[in-house]
């Protein structure tokens, strides 16, 4: 699995080779595959979940069915978000009803039946079960496998899902005869873009305080990755008979110089470090400079380092109150971000770019345009849905409380990565294996109060010289080796974004290291 | 507008020139804009619905609300989808009720408010207003305006729109915690592709019959624009020391052209013209070549022509029942297929491939992972609805009608297409500058009778050697001129894809062409 991760940044080699660490794709044999989410015996494992239930413990599917009929349908409304439902056979039911197995849209159903891990695969009115995450198993995902290989390679926000799942009400509800033009709206200035979209955009950074959004133009992208390539095709100069060079400071974020070569474009050309291009270019040449701040993986503040007559991409996903005290808006000529690492809303694809120029912001649509002709409507609508999510947990916590009252959606981010990086560096304080980042503290204009960074990832370098990422994949722990981010094998990055039990994990597999 | 839609395809000179017949972005002043969607006076006309309403006419925005409240709940709540509704003030709701201005639920706002031919923009509860389709204004968009510039450029297929705001019921309802992972199965082989999602696609192409599926991998794309871009990718030589030809016979999709060649990749090249190519290429020359079938712009069955020692990219995007009788499964090496020109969601950007190999398809997977890390998750479940609608409207009718019955899709789409075909040629008949080209009956094994092509496109051959385009456009219609599909001037495509009342003025000015 591990070293699959790590071939993976290089691509399949002979077609026996896929991504990330899985295999190469099969056909699905649908039978085979029905089996992964059909019942099992139920194990002897009871969990917090199945105890508030009061539930005795049932022996069979069947058997457990039977129970579930007793479900405290109480609390089934009050939790299952605002999916329509409807009783049927004492059993609640939510609409529209899937003529086929998918999820369930309970979050109940998640979180008492499958423990909060695992997914509820609903297969039809009388049957479903649980679709456990990685580490996980048992008829209702209760036992986490002490042994799993925990794969922390990504920066894979899964975090955020407890918040989503407890938190009532924000579902995105999309009509059939929604955003079926190409066009969000057909005489509207940015074709692909819709304007409630861009509202909310431009009003959860003034809410926050963390970019200045007056003036500029949004460009939408299938997030910041997209992004990232339109900026490199809308600033590689034209003029230039050679392609342009592309250089941030090292460590740098590891999909930079994947992105940069992988279509071997004469218009730009990935030659990385960023000090070194600095000490050896020539005063007028063109270049482009990617700034990722808080950066990742080490979520220090960047600024630009060459400082010529390049131009800057400034990405800044991480920008956010629940990594690091905002200080200032962000205020420069190219600035991305994305939902994934706002709300952990990863899988939506959805990042945008707030550009000052017009003719800049005009090629990057025209990139988008020609690369995917736009991106999903239902993405956007989701988006919208999420960012107004978001902005209402503050607009309901001024209010005093109202129905529906949400938790501050930030605040509960910067607590939680708080409390896991004061138990990170208690767990690191156990062994003498690492050197960790330091971190000072600022004053959050938002958040009103002074805090160290939180960062997304955790930048380990092993104080003996020896390849830190094996010294982790030795303890099951899957992570980025230092030397996609241009440093050296000394070092190595983890998510700290998974889910809370994948991360205590960690912390436990981590302080053992002696 | 006209001219602005030809330089779109040459992509932005000077900044100034924006996208496809748009103007250059402009940061939005949120006043102005807002007050596009505002009300305005109410107008003269009455149209159909309004009349179907009894309502006297109101005077004023005010006037209209007092009578809005007593419209006809049980028609609203009959037409109005799944959203859940509530009373309010003897209005009728639809939750979640969104905190500041976006598109309403329900589909009777759109079709009784504002005529079918505008969106209904919920500004708050008390206030809304119509947002009318290009050609139309008025309060209601009741409007059509006789001398508005047609656009017809773009294949944008809002035909449809009109089958999924009359047919009740299939909306997509996406839980908040719903697909925050980039993974849509952590375990999965297929990383970013929902299973849910992969199963309906081999089941929609198993009960019309247009592929083999069996066997073969199913790789998602943004669209079939970015699976054109993934396949070139794939499908080129590593092994030449040049950039690997891509070639298609002539007329082709006018976007090839653009698509293959904004990045600059050394990878590939185009070449265009596959007859030509045929006749100069050596005999183990590496090609690419793409066959779109039926074609687009002529609605011909194409086949490659080169064969060599090359590769072929089947775009098979228009093979359905609406567009041409399904003679045989589709089984090609790699084929492409996209939801646009299914059920009309050219806006959900959701495409994808039938692969036989896995090395191509592993490939096409990992161009996908650096291109845009996937795509949306939110677009794979509206596919799974959308899908699964258009399947159920025939599982409804063989049961025999039941409740939420919808009219067959395909059945309904290929009549739509053969009665605007039909009146197409009538229209033709009126006038003797256009030659059309010939559609033979073929026997289709899904709608089990014969019948001609009904494609998607007129493609109009100017009988004067003139510039079919320019006449057109002096008749106030905006169409692709003949130029990008590799063919003369005198050639140009025309979309039969726009909302009817367009389509009607379409033929209106077609035959007053003497």
């Amino acid at each position: 699995m591990d070293t699959k991760s790590e071939r993976a940044l290089k691509g399949p080699q002979d077609g026996a080779q896929f991504l990330n660490g899985h295999e190469p794709p099969r056909p699905p044999p649908p039978a085979r595959r029905l089996a992964i989410i059909s019942w099992t015996t139920f194990s002897v494992g009871v969990n917090f979940a199945l105890l508030a239930m009061m539930f005795v413990q049932p022996s069979s599917p069947s058997d457990w069915f039977s129970k579930a009929r007793l479900l405290p349908q109480e609390h089934l409304k009050k939790t299952n978000g605002s999916a329509p439902c409807y009783n049927s056979a004492n059993r609640v039911l939510c609409l529209p009803r899937p003529p086929s197995p998918r999820l369930s849209f309970s979050a109940s159903e998640h979180l008492l039946l499958c423990s909060g891990n695992g997914h509820y695969v609903i297969e039809d009115e009388e049957t479903g079960a649980c679709h456990c995450h990685a580490c996980f198993s048992g008829g209702h995902c209760e036992q986490l496998d002490p042994d799993c290989h925990l794969n922390l390679f990504h920066g894979d926000p899964t975090l955020f899902e407890e918040y989503w799942l407890t938190q009532p009400d924000a579902p995105t509800v999309i009509p059939s005869w929604q955003g079926m033009s190409y066009f969000a709206h057909r005489n509207n200035d940015y074709l692909f873009v819709d304007y409630f979209l861009e509202q909310a955009i431009r009003k959860i950074h003034g809410m926050v305080g963390n970019a200045v959004t007056e003036g500029r133009y949004i460009v939408l992208g299938v997030g910041s990755t997209q992004l990232y390539q339109a900026a490199l095709y809308a600033l590689a100069s034209p003029e230039s008979p050679s392609p342009t060079p592309v250089v941030s400071a090292i460590p740098h974020y590891s999909s930079f110089e994947g992105c940069t070569k992988f279509m071997d474009s004469r218009k730009y050309k990935w030659v990385g470090d960023a000090e070194k291009f600095k000490r050896s270019a020539t005063k007028d040449q063109p270049y482009i400079e990617l700034v990722t701040s808080p950066n990742n993986p080490c979520g220090s503040m960047n600024k630009p380092v060459v400082n010529g007559n390049g131009s800057v991409v400034n990405d800044l996903a991480y920008y956010w109150p629940h990594y690091t005290a905002i200080t200032a808006p962000a205020d420069y000529p190219i600035m991305l971000w994305t939902m994934s690492k706002i709300s952990g809303h990863a899988g939506t694809r959805l990042g945008w770019a707030i550009v000052e120029d017009a003719s800049v912001a005009a090629k990057m649509a025209y990139f988008i345009q020609l690369n995917t002709l736009g991106l999903s409507q239902d993405a956007q609508a989701r988006g919208i849905t999420l960012l107004r999510a978001i902005m209402s947990s503050y607009e309901n916590q001024r209010a005093g409380g109202v129905e529906r009252e949400r938790q501050p959606f930030f605040h509960y981010g910067q607590a939680v990565l708080e409390g896991r990086w004061r138990r990170m560096r208690q767990a690191l304080d156990n062994t003498s294996r690492f050197d960790l980042p330091e971190y000072e503290s600022s004053f959050c204009s938002f958040l009103g109060k002074n805090f160290r960074a939180n960062p997304a990832f955790l930048w380990l370098k092993c104080k003996a010289e020896e390849d830190c990422q094996q010294l982790l994949k030795e303890n099951k722990i899957i992570a980025r080796g230092g030397a996609v981010f241009g440093m050296s094998t000394q070092y190595v990055r983890v998510s700290m974004l998974d889910r809370h039990p994948l991360f205590d994990l960690l912390l436990a597999r981590l302080a053992s290291l002696k």
